[in-house]
């Protein structure tokens, strides 16, 4: 089972895809879909060919992504929800299912503990996939931990 | 000049086309889409086919949608911003710009008036595109007059 993970953004999404095969995970790929300050229209436009070239070229068979939450840059929000948006077309689009987990879902899933901090999520990322180093950078392996969170859940 | 403008939601997304020639409006074309009660993504793509065949059917030469706030209920506001990101998606592919107005400045624009309220815009929409009724539902009213403020402003 191949999965797709994204950690949404306007200026930078994450995305991470992991194999499962047994209790066996492995990195696929994984990496940061930018976008430069253009409109964010056009910024739309990009992020929608590049994930749409990544889902096309993994062929995961389920992606999932951050939920998103309210914080005190609304502007910021916007665009992120909007970028969100586009990788969730992007995906139902390609016929793979969409889940969303909160942040404390995706720590419980790959620390086992809910309120687990930024570092040791990062580690258990490096573990669970035997990777030489943290993946890096900081979306990317965030996204990875979104598609860890997927892989080891139940199908729905 | 024909212009589009959105009145962005994702179970019902507003849309009205308007053609100026000279100081005259005519509606070309108005209404909404709606999705079912299904998925976000799968709606989010049912939005996207739906906008793509109203932008390549009536080739309008620019867009405009009604620029987000956030309300008390997060999660509508949400799936609305996903759905605002469809639509400037759909419309940056199609290759127009897409400009958002305020509530205020599309009241400025089509009544004269920022603080006008909601009849009144209905009233001038329907009477600047010399409509025989007053354009229903409200969200493709509201799309209407978000086109007007466009199709009255000069071109960025």
């Amino acid at each position: 089972m191949v999965v797709l993970g994204l950690d949404p953004g306007l200026e930078r999404m994450g995305y991470g895809v992991v194999r499962r095969e047994g209790s066996r995970l492995t990195a696929v790929e994984y990496g940061v879909v930018t976008t430069p300050r253009v409109e964010t229209p056009a910024r739309l436009c990009l992020l929608y060919d590049r994930l749409t070239e990544i889902v096309g070229r993994l062929q995961p068979g389920a992606a999932a992504t951050e939920r998103l939450f309210f914080a005190k840059n609304q502007t910021t929000v916007m665009d992120v929800a909007k970028a969100l948006g586009v990788a969730q077309l992007v995906v139902a689009q390609a016929g793979l299912s969409c889940r969303e987990f909160s942040p404390p879902e995706v720590k419980l899933a790959v620390v086992g503990n809910g309120a687990a901090d930024k570092r040791q999520v990062q580690f258990m990322v490096q573990r669970l996939l035997g990777l030489a180093e943290p993946p890096r950078p900081d979306d990317a392996a965030d996204a990875l931990a979104v598609a860890i969170a997927l892989a080891l859940r139940p199908p729905v």
